[in-house]
């Protein structure tokens, strides 16, 4: 399995997915500013894998200094600039806030602060592996022989840095044989599905096949999908769901035709000071990811285009939230609650 | 207006609408080939001006004979290419049926085929203007000052090669001031919303902002939609809509989020052989149209996708059919009937 996500010679070293599936470039960070990029340009994407990477970033920020003000400071300013880059992906607040905690500890032992933050990252690195894994396989068991699974944007290792969410539970079913074939979503505007997780099923051997969105409804009216199964980026107390655009119109196509929907995130992803959907903020992205791919303009000069980065949706729809702690049904003001007292 | 199809020199000029909105070239068709290969290739698009291309075609089979019998073999070879490039359209074989009645009429009175067949092709050309101008008037009557319209694909005056479908009653709406601006779903995969609604809309000065399809759910979510419009490629006896791929989801989410959602089509567009839209043929286009965007591939070499070019709606979720007839309500088998015997 390939992480996206690599400590390499002091530095942190992200697989650049804008340019997959063409080729494998790697970047090479050595500063906050520069990992504060490759995230907000989305070279490293999913949120576990962010929140994992602004970890390393914070580590890098704090690695030349000794002082405690000084790294405090350091801290700070990095923390700041990682935790604007994305602000819809619960595990970005979530990792930094580990961090914070980490570095306070670390300064109040008088232990050095570089060490402290550079292993909480490998920590959670570790520990999102582990949670991948364990979701994976109670996802798994909810599918069945046969069952051919639609998903979303990507949500394998790429998005997670351990072994995937969504795409955890699609490689564990398959494992089992629980699994007959994937429906990939292309996922415009940047194209996840097609790039990403068609790179993923291939490389791991799933079959599977491409969709654009605009075919999900033919997809179903033909009986075609059994199962729809996509991540979270932030999850509202009440089971609302933020994830990639597009993924509200699938759960509102799976209701209609009868087709089961679930959301497999790690319990980080849950956000308990939202009350529900409408406190999510969502991220809203520049425009020219809508008019032009690949660099290449689709649109005349000059028009404008609305390019929100997530939508949200209502957890009426989500027959269930797979987390590493244990797959959460409705009601879910309860269900989630108590997997957060775990 | 610009018309994409133009009789001149004694061929036929179409607009290559796959090159825009880069640049404005023109194909020059001298032979029925050329012509079934626009076609198909979406040199030229939309239903109905397919339909009046078609009889260009067939005009220019003919027109080096000047005996019957060769006359009649070479109409049937062309006719019978013709009609096989584009299943779904119902105005191809509709305009086809009228090629084929006004060259036995020619025969039968020993006039000249070729002539006959250009006539008719100028005439089905004019009547296609003088209908969408009918039912643009029509269908903006339905539309309120400050309307947000959604439509999707491109349904202008390109589609048609006269004033519009869904595009006219924009058009058309917009200078009643009925209708405040125009969402554009870009349209995947050959993304006819980004690159040719977008085009016009730009040309007749209508504000307009184009969205990728993942984004339509949110974008009803957020209430920013006050009707949909969108055009058709064939209706069946009992109002079920067959229209470009991504049709069928938007509707659903229109109901869910109580958006009225439109048709207009010609009459033409009407198949009374059709009882409902699983009689409908889908046509299925080449795989690499999802797989590469402007020519350049947007997944891994190998991958395997489907691209069915339209869905159906039923017509549940139609709340009306606006044609140059009259705007057609439910329940569709009986408004469509005597539309038909119009």
């Amino acid at each position: 399995m390939l992480s996206p996500i690599r400590w390499e010679d002091g530095a942190l070293a992200l697989l650049d997915q804008r340019r997959l599936p063409a080729e494998e470039a790697w970047l090479r960070c050595e500063k906050p500013e520069q990992v504060a990029e490759a995230i907000s340009g989305m070279a490293v994407r999913g949120a576990p894998a962010i929140g994992i990477a602004a970890a390393y970033g914070v580590a890098l920020a704090v690695r030349d200094t000794a002082d405690p003000a000084a790294a405090r400071r350091r801290f700070e300013e990095a923390f700041d600039l990682l935790a604007a880059t994305r602000p819809t992906a619960a595990n970005l607040g979530w990792a930094l806030e580990r961090a914070s905690l980490a570095l306070e500890r670390a300064l109040d032992r008088a232990e050095p602060a570089a060490e402290a933050l550079l292993t909480l990252a490998h920590d959670l690195e570790e520990s999102q592996l582990a949670a991948d894994r364990r979701l994976a396989r109670l996802g798994a068991e909810l599918l069945s022989e046969g069952d051919r699974v639609l998903t979303h944007c990507n949500t394998g290792a790429l998005a997670t840095g351990g072994y995937g969410t969504a795409g955890g539970v699609i490689q564990a079913a398959f494992e089992f044989g629980r699994l007959r074939s994937v429906w990939v979503n292309e996922t415009r505007p940047l194209l996840q599905g097609s790039r990403l997780t068609a790179w993923e099923l291939q490389r791991a051997g799933i079959p599977f096949r491409v969709v654009t969105e605009a075919s999900l409804g033919a997809l179903m009216g033909r009986g075609l999908v059994d199962r729809v199964l996509v991540g979270a980026d932030r999850i509202a107390a009440n089971g609302d769901v933020a994830n990639k655009i597009g993924t509200y119109p699938i759960a509102v196509l799976a209701e209609r035709h009868g087709v089961p929907f679930y959301v497999a995130a790690p319990r980080s992803t849950i956000d308990p000071g939202a009350a529900s959907g409408e406190a999510i903020p969502i991220e809203e992205r520049d425009p020219r990811e809508v008019t032009s791919v690949l660099d290449r303009a689709v649109a005349p000069p000059g028009t404008v285009a609305v390019n929100w980065a997530f939508d949200v949706t209502p957890h009426a729809l989500v027959k269930a939230i797979v987390t590493e702690v244990g797959v959460l049904e409705p009601p879910y003001g309860e269900s989630i609650a108590s997997a957060l007292a775990t």
